[in-house]
């Protein structure tokens, strides 16, 4: 056994010797984050070990860490295994920390028509003249009452045991009931009606790759009553779907620290959102989750391998209803969770719940939606059909593989645009929180690469040209890469300033390209021009925090009036809120998925030729 | 906290002081019997404390040990709680041990149809031109197949978690499917068909107040592979059924005991079944149990109070479904346990199951079935209609409240009889394997009594005469009552010789007055006399064990030709076969219960009018 003692936290713990140093800290309850999946590839993961057993630099190391910084102690996290006592000190730079997760939704109404409903029912007490037992009594006035077939095997074995005391309790008895086929019922649960009125819940979960986000709503009203957003805490094993499979699948034992870490999250979205609420966890019922394909399948504890591997089919597709706490949810016991359907592998639930929120009227107007988030996924409906891909965007829009790239928290660039007062030009940049900069989000990154573009800093082939003689000094070299100095040291937190690289321009193109390059395909296929497309529906937190213009500017978005761009926000959420408030919409989010139709990207010519196209920027 | 040390087993515990004395030796695995429930009426439960804390004795002590006991260390184990450091005696009589357990059944063939099946299904690869989920890929070829439209939602996560490495590992798939109602599946398990065959199994089980017996049935062939049977090990807290709702009611956390003590039983079945089989316990995939209607409520935890309290309505009579390892039962981790249904409080599964057996065709002849276990059920089916009631009988025939009483075991005497050589009467003993005897078993009973009638010792209204001078000498005085000699001291293991005492007279003939009785009322709902009656069924052991002439000159049965008595074995546990082999017959035992009207005894005039008349023997 070793001791270890973290620094600035001031915890001590004891771990086996060769416990991988990832773990011994998470036991510490300290999460650090590895977005590479801790395969030493984006050096984020850094720790200073002050004192005690120091381990030797790796050669991976060495690429991320200088030799001064290696004699200091630094070292990374995913590298090394406890070899000793030591003192480590952890930085926040490598913890993960709450971003701007976006969970406002344009919503659509729908009739209130949940899979749990709660009804009250008279019961007459037995006696020698009424031999019906405890179960026949009630099924009988449930069936006279409300005209409801119930079985005696639709009863859990808790409602059973619960029966006779709350029979003998009241005569009126109050039954929480979950169903979605007709003639189809469980029973959750059974009181006595003279307990105090309790809520009948359930909760949206957005699963997302980065994120999760909770909506509780009251299913007898319909009503919200709290939100909760949570970084996917899955983020300590990688930070992009790619690097969560790998993980799950190279790790012994990954599959279920994924899914645990996943359903930590939820727990502690569950349980604010319920004190926020002033109600108990036990009254939640049923969990509708949207997510994508490897999402859902690493929340099941099933592993996602196929969608991994070609042809990346994945196990299920289908809406999957499970007992929540076989999953370690903490919710009432008898309460289910329930997937909405999937398309294919990368295409997932949140992209079907995009559909069921704004697209779901098969015969509407030509139609675009694109879901941005750390992947990226489009959807174009015509006349009746739906055809869908993916885009391997990676996730340089939420500041993945981008050298001064952070997700949209205090400190980051978020805005930058090109200023002119006087004749005289220079470059705005704006951070979250107002205060100075530690480096650049995704919408800044997009004004950044546009706004350099404006100024003939980046040509159309993304080449960065340090030649200009008004922009020239604002150039450095940084690891052999040409970088364009944004902001000064002096008014930043680093002491390069904050810069935007050439391998930065290529990774925002390749992003970007691809995206749109999809997108063209899908039209294509769809047989539309982009004027013909009434409206380009734009979810997530992109949409809202992107300068529409600026995406358009860098190729992102088509030369369509802006007025056609509709932000919609957490467009997944609320399509798990339709189907969790009603069946029906549930229903018709499987017929949608049944529509819409894969158009695969991979090894198709089409796409190739749009990527090689949409690489470049416009020229205007 | 106090140690223990308990011999002869020369085991050493440590519990906390004040901890019941009974749950003490229970933590060391050692059984100690209380018919009573442990209320200090039935003084079998002796240890005998050897050093140490030895406890002050109880007045109910004192009622059962001399003097001369107590100052020797005898205590009774109800009676106590730990107070300290103690070594205790545990003899083997008041251990619980095996009875002899009839097992061997009268069975009628049904067509297999059991709720478990399982099959082969080819499913294709994925690949880019098939695009569809491994459970589409699934659901589909099942459909084209088999005609079986399954939905994913019948799938069970661990069948969603298992299904990737299988359809990887071979395309040939075996799937073991649950369904009882049609279109209505869920699937327990998939495999890779290349997988080692495997059995699909199933267990009959017949929950006895008294004994558990398991049948193993090979569900693919409808064979029985194997039998075990056990003493149900609720036993330890009382030996009839109302001793055991009294110690549910009673005890803080009873139920829940006597939950767990039946599971414990039906696990050491399981694994014994299994093992004799050499197949392995996670293949069995459906339990089908029958038993008393309290029984059946302690299986699965539920409250059975209703049952033992005005108007004695039970929570369930209705068949229930639910997954066996929320019993604590080992089999497959999706495996499913249905009880059969019940008719009233003391009308229960088992009794249903008998009619199931041989009773199954209500357009059949005119017919009584007694099923005479620790309680007597009796149905009478004529016409089309069946009436059934219970008999408040008593563990007489168990050897319960019985002076020197005990189950059918090793030492029991079983027969008696009235010899004659050469115009000297004697009275022959024969014992259960031939040793000497130590105590008197119910068929012993009921031979002894109509022996003793027979020689004019006991006279039609069942008072002991000890006046007749060739038996005079025969008669002792226990405890103030007149009791018979049946073997002499130097001949048995007891120091008065083996005794049938006035009180035990008296027993028996409230035991088989009530039986009788009851029979008596049913047949004058049903309007019919004896001699219409064409046959008696009689299951269970007693049927076996009695010397029935003897049950017709005690009057127990009626005077009936004695080729109209079929005893017919375990006719529950036969139902139990049925209904597992074949879900047809379990539908037909829901219609069956439903047909049977339960004719109340207790107030009912007719019952206590016939009650009078037949505590008396017959005359001859």
């Amino acid at each position: 056994m070793a001791s270890l003692r973290i620094e600035p936290d001031n915890l001590e713990i004891v771990v086996s010797e060769n416990t991988p140093l990832v773990k011994a800290l998470w036991q510490a309850g300290i999460s650090v984050e590895a977005p590479c999946g801790g395969f030493g590839i984006c050096g984020k993961c850094k720790v200073r070990f002050l004192s005690g057993c120091i381990p030797q630099p790796t050669a991976e190391e060495r690429k991320h860490l200088t030799d001064f910084d290696l004699r200091e102690g630094w070292r990374l996290t995913c590298q090394h295994r406890v070899e000793g006592d030591a003192t480590i000190f952890v930085p926040n730079e490598s913890k993960p920390s709450i971003a701007q997760i976006l969970t406002t939704a344009v919503e659509r109404e729908t009739d209130l028509q949940p899979a749990v409903k709660r009804f009250t029912v008279f019961v007459p007490p037995a006696s020698t003249r009424d031999e019906r037992s405890d179960v026949q009594r009630l099924l009988d006035a449930v069936q006279r009452q409300h005209g409801l077939s119930l079985s005696s095997s639709s009863l859990h074995l808790s409602v059973l045991r619960s029966l006779p005391a709350a029979l003998r309790q009241s005569q009126q008895i109050t039954l929480t009931v979950h169903s979605v086929e007709p003639g189809q019922f469980s029973v959750l649960s059974v009181e006595p009606e003279n307990e105090k009125v309790r809520p009948v819940l359930g909760i949206a979960f957005d699963i997302g790759t980065t994120t999760l986000v909770g909506y509780l709503i009251d299913l007898e009203t319909g009503k919200e009553l709290a939100c909760a957003v949570r970084l996917n805490p899955q983020i300590q094993f990688g930070d992009d779907v790619v690097s969560r499979l790998h993980y799950a699948l190279q790790q012994p034992n990954g599959l279920r620290q994924l899914q645990q870490a996943v359903v930590r999250g939820m727990n502690e979205i569950i349980a604010e959102c319920c004190q926020v609420a002033n109600v108990s966890p036990t009254d939640v019922y049923e969990l509708v989750c949207v997510g994508n394909t490897a999402m859902l399948h690493l929340l099941l504890g099933v592993n996602p391998e196929p969608i991994a591997l070609a042809p990346y089919v994945p196990v299920f597709n289908e809406p999957v209803t499970v007992e929540a706490w076989k999953l370690g949810l903490r919710v009432h016991p008898n309460g289910l969770l329930t997937t909405l359907p999937c398309v294919a592998g990368y295409i997932g639930a949140d992209t079907v719940a995009v559909v069921l929120s704004h697209l779901h009227e098969p015969e509407g107007e030509p139609i675009v939606a694109l879901d941005i988030g750390t992947n990226g996924e489009i959807v174009v409906r015509r006349q009746g059909q739906y055809w869908c891909a993916s885009a391997a965007a990676g996730p340089a829009f939420e500041g993945g593989r981008i050298y001064q790239g952070m997700r949209a928290e205090r400190g980051a660039i978020s805005q930058v645009s090109v200023e002119r007062v006087n004749g005289k030009v220079w470059l705005k940049a704006q951070t979250l929180g107002g205060i100075l900069p530690k480096g650049i989000c995704g919408s800044g990154l997009i004004d950044a690469v546009a706004a350099l573009i404006e100024l003939g800093v980046i040509d159309e082939t993304g080449r960065m040209n340090n030649d200009l003689p008004e922009w020239k000094e604002r150039f450095l070299s940084i690891n052999g890469q040409k970088a364009f100095q944004l902001v000064a040291p002096h008014l930043s937190e680093r002491s390069e300033g904050i810069v935007l690289s050439q391998r930065d321009v290529r990774e925002m193109q390749l992003a970007k390209g691809s995206i749109r390059a999809v997108a063209e395909v899908l039209l294509q296929v769809a047989g539309l021009q982009w004027d013909e497309v009434s409206r380009v529906i734009i979810s997530g937190a992109f949409g809202f925090f992107v300068n529409l213009r600026s995406a358009q500017r860098i190729g992102l978005l088509p030369p369509l009036p802006l007025e056609r761009f509709l932000p919609v926000g957490n467009a997944a959420g609320a399509g798990a809120k339709l189907a969790l408030r009603s069946i029906v919409e549930r229903k018709r989010a499987t017929e949608l998925a049944r529509k819409m139709t894969h158009v695969p990207m991979t090894g198709n010519p089409a796409y190739e030729e749009a990527l090689m196209e949409f690489i470049a920027f416009p020229t205007i």
